[in-house]
């Protein structure tokens, strides 16, 4: 393309609302423009990146036997109510009334959608296996859209859902679209992680996210400094540094006052007791859906120097989302006390213990009395736990579950989930089979997301500088930038031309700046875009018989003779992609 | 593909609600299966046509300079409201709330949001001409969506915006979409018509439908049989084939009583006179959104023998909908009369009159009083026309209007429509730019859709047969359907599977049909499929040495040896392509 006949148009500031540089970038190098908040436009240098990603996807899982179907962005409500996710997605998931009443949704995933479109058709086990994939554009209400296509509303997503006949054929499948998301990413050329997570609301008992390391990512994992485990924060079990479990002898309870002492810092400081070996209690409503009824509450008990982590409290509890903290008056109503003087002595709810407070003795809980606590209790005589379990966070420094190392935090972009669903909607929606033992079996599902426009923006996020973005080849919308820097001049001016017919027919995407602008607004405005190589096409170069390549992702400049500069281009060009090509998972 | 590993069903008997063949056909084929009404998912083989046809429309657009984006499915309706169609647009356009409760549509076309795209960026006339053009699902909300893909709510559109300095680019730019729709569809290889169309609520003055002749189609239109006159029945002239004007002297009016005589039949009947030389008064309301001040009345006189044409009658009062006809009590409020009764003496109203009308003498017309007609009435004598229009529906043996051939009737599917559309959304969005001489003008637009899912079943529709669908090579989804008729037969297995990898390696697209069923079965899913080109690949023709390639659109087998088949299907294939690529415009 050439930039005086395109709809090209560069920003030097980014908008307010663009918070991390991939978001600012996009924006400044006109890849997309807002519409609405969480809903992009995608100019044509976007598009293209989105359509090479796409490719590689489908080639991956076409390889695999993996068919491409499309389903509607608009779905009847009917389909969503006979899984229950109808009201389970609660407001992510946009409801609208058609014209003739009838109930919609805007489709945020498609397990419905697909389900039914499979057990129309299929009857005997003889029509299983398949997998069938879509990328088609999904809406999510994101309550707070944000970071660009990273967190938005409408996005672009490739979905496959895998049928089998039973779980050890679900489970092989899984590991093909493991393997094909593997590939995927390592073609993409960026550094990832796959990491064990949470399913979520969409159900299923084997999952795994595939990460794009980034600072700003907002999802947090804990991987290990030695071996190969690498897990979601969500879902990382935390196991002690070192296992202190105190043998003191059992104490006798006392009561005592701590007027004005709400917190564990507090506490801390009051008492002379490092916050670990102090007990906190939290409480939580268990109710989902309506609560006419009153809530049902449950107390958690954690280590002073320890967060819960509600996902882990969400799991034990068997919700399909983290439960809510009571208000401070629902706390009083259970307790008799107001938060910061709770504890689990005569509390007549289930008392959910994290492992860690297991480990302590003779620890100080609140009174159940405004500015009371109580010290020297011990679980078991004191009170009793209707569970232990882990259910805090895990920190720096935790022991790894597999290995003697240590986990460290980093943070990543999820771009990708393979799910084994199992028959969680083949037994709501009865998609039934006649199985080789002539019984009919609901079919063992899987489903496989990959977030097309996302893992477009977690590129740049991964790879930029500060002057722009620095594409992978696999899916640079521009291999090649080529900037004349003397467009008046007529030679000058053909010399730019053949390079970039000649680059063309070579079968790389070419971008000619020839504006009638100065060289530095084209060098600023080509760093910015993030083409892998730029050639720079002047009269002082021609005259010299030789003309700049400018290598974006390390500045390097090479002098090359004319007659070479396609042909350096080219190998240049081959040769990184080539290179992107092998393995990039990140230990 | 090979059937065993795919997801292909094929029906016996279309659903009860497939009216016409193509929609039957596409059920039968497991090309699409409804989701909700007007709702589809589309299988392989459906995508595949639709991607072909993609591509042709990409490469054609791409090859004049339009540039590929991508814009949202869901828009803030602040876009919609700022050029009135939010209301305008009425029930089609589907309107809800988010989570915010914010206002949204969901994309019936792109005017809006293109208009905020692109006055985000241009500034000045350097920045001109551009045509950005997107394939994105649309949605609108049809009252009664029908005949699957070609009529329903949720589809596959192509749709480009031009925006250029004045009008002289923007004409130009219209020939330029003209000439490369006509590219596009004649590389579909199908038979289709230009016609002269109406411009709807899109707005603009220029504009011609690209219309796919079938039987089945939803639109009619009105062809000269001896030029290239086309135009949709909507906006086709209306010419008497013989212009017969009545110099009868003016009779002294009359009234007389018509008891029970309501209708023109009944008149006709009764005064023993022909209906071309009867006249009748139809009523319609003016008014657009608000009614609460009253209906503004306005009467249309025509032959008894003709029809109105809504369309016509919309464009000469300036509306942007067809009116609606009074009601029985409106009309007796107007005229003092019920229908059947009324006519223009004495009216206080704007009387419309039908140029047909002024070719006669002494009509009879109701008197406005029940059960009473006036005879011997002449315009200008007993009442004055507000305006003398074309107003009528153009009919069969009508006289072309430019030429002295005459019309003939024929039925078409619109797949594409170009619309030059002048300032209508620059000027009510405020997307202007810094002209040549200085001063802010702004944008003349135009824009061109393609109905990409609505073309692929117009494809059908326009050619199959009793046994099923017969693709154009174009858009075939499979070129090459392989029947393996003794799939337990190593051998014949092995033959066909050699085959099948050869075709594929010359580029064609096959379907190996190996499953466990008879050659009957296979036959008759083979043509209802449609591919262009069947080979059987049995025990029997393999011993043979010979076997049978059967052209699908003439049933001719050709027993071809077994060596050359390959290069028999690929030359085939091959020719049938550049076969289509010559121009299809039918005359």
């Amino acid at each position: 393309m050439k930039w005086s006949k395109s709809f090209l148009f560069t920003l030097r500031d980014a908008p307010a609302d663009a918070e991390i540089d991939s978001h600012k970038l996009m924006m400044r190098a006109g890849l997309i423009r807002k519409v609405a908040p969480g809903i992009y436009s995608y100019g044509t240098l976007a598009l293209r990146a989105i359509r090479k990603f796409e490719n590689i996807v489908r080639e991956e899982l076409n390889k695999r036997g993996a068919q491409e179907i499309l389903m509607p962005v608009v779905h009847p409500a009917e389909l969503w109510q006979e899984t229950g996710r109808y009201e389970q997605m609660g407001a992510g998931l946009l409801k609208f009334k058609n014209r003739n009443d009838q109930n919609f949704v805007l489709g945020a995933t498609h397990e419905e959608v697909v389900t039914d479109y499979v057990r129309k058709d299929v009857k005997s086990y003889r029509d299983l296996p398949f997998n069938l994939y879509q990328i088609q554009t999904k809406y999510r209400d994101e309550i707070r859209p944000r970071f660009g296509l990273m967190r938005c509303r409408e996005f672009i997503m490739k979905d496959a859902y895998s049928f089998d006949e039973n779980s050890e054929g679900a489970l092989k499948t899984y590991q093909v679209m493991y393997d094909a998301y593997c590939s995927i990413f390592d073609r993409l050329g960026l550094k990832y992680r796959i990491v064990q997570a949470d399913a979520g609301n969409i159900g299923g008992s084997q999952t795994h996210e595939f990460q794009v390391l980034a600072d700003a990512g907002e999802d947090h994992l804990m991987v290990c400094n030695k071996c190969d485990f690498a897990a979601n924060i969500e879902v990382s079990p935390a196991i002690d540094k070192e296992n202190k479990k105190s043998h003191e002898a059992d104490k006798p309870l006392e009561t005592f006052a701590t007027p004005g002492l709400k917190t564990i810092a507090d506490l801390s400081k009051a008492l002379k007791v490092p916050e670990s070996e102090l007990v906190k209690t939290l409480f939580f409503a268990t109710n989902e859906g309506d609560v006419k009824l009153g809530v049902k509450p449950v107390a958690v008990l954690l280590r002073g120097s320890d967060e819960l982590n509600p996902i882990k409290l969400k799991n034990i509890l068997g919700l399909s989302n983290p439960p809510l903290m009571l208000t401070e008056r629902e706390v009083q109503e259970t307790t008799g006390a107001m938060p910061g003087s709770c504890g689990p002595v005569g509390l007549k709810i289930p008392i959910y213990m994290d492992v860690g407070v297991s480990g302590l003795k003779n620890f100080v809980v609140g009174a159940n009395k405004d500015d009371f606590h109580l010290k020297n209790v011990n679980a078991d005589r004191d009170f009793k736990a209707f569970k232990v379990a882990d259910l805090r966070l895990t920190k720096e420094g935790d022991r790894c579950p597999k290995c003697d190392g240590h986990l460290q935090s980093v943070r990543g972009i999820e771009v990708g989930h393979v799910f084994y669903l199992g028959t969680k909607y083949s037994i709501a929606m009865n998609a039934s089979f006649l199985a080789q033992d002539g019984q009919s079996k609901p079919m063992e599902m899987g489903c496989y997301g990959i977030g097309i426009t996302r893992t477009v923006q977690a590129a740049i996020e991964q790879s930029h500088d500060k002057d722009g973005i620095i594409w992978p080849v696999s899916i640079a919308p521009i291999h090649v930038h080529i900037c004349l820097l003397d467009p008046q001049d007529e030679e000058v001016k053909q010399a730019a031309e053949i390079i970039y017919s000649e680059l063309k027919s070579h079968g790389l995407d070419c971008l000619l700046d020839d504006r009638d602008e100065r060289p530095g607004v084209k060098f600023k405005d080509a760093d910015l875009i993030g083409a892998p190589l730029r050639i720079n096409v002047g009269a002082r170069a021609l005259k010299a018989g030789e003309l700049e390549l400018v290598i974006r992702q390390t500045k390097e400049v090479r002098k090359v003779p004319i007659a070479n500069c396609v042909e350096e281009a080219t190998s240049f060009i081959r040769a990184a992609r080539s290179s992107a090509s092998t393995p990039r998972m990140s230990l």
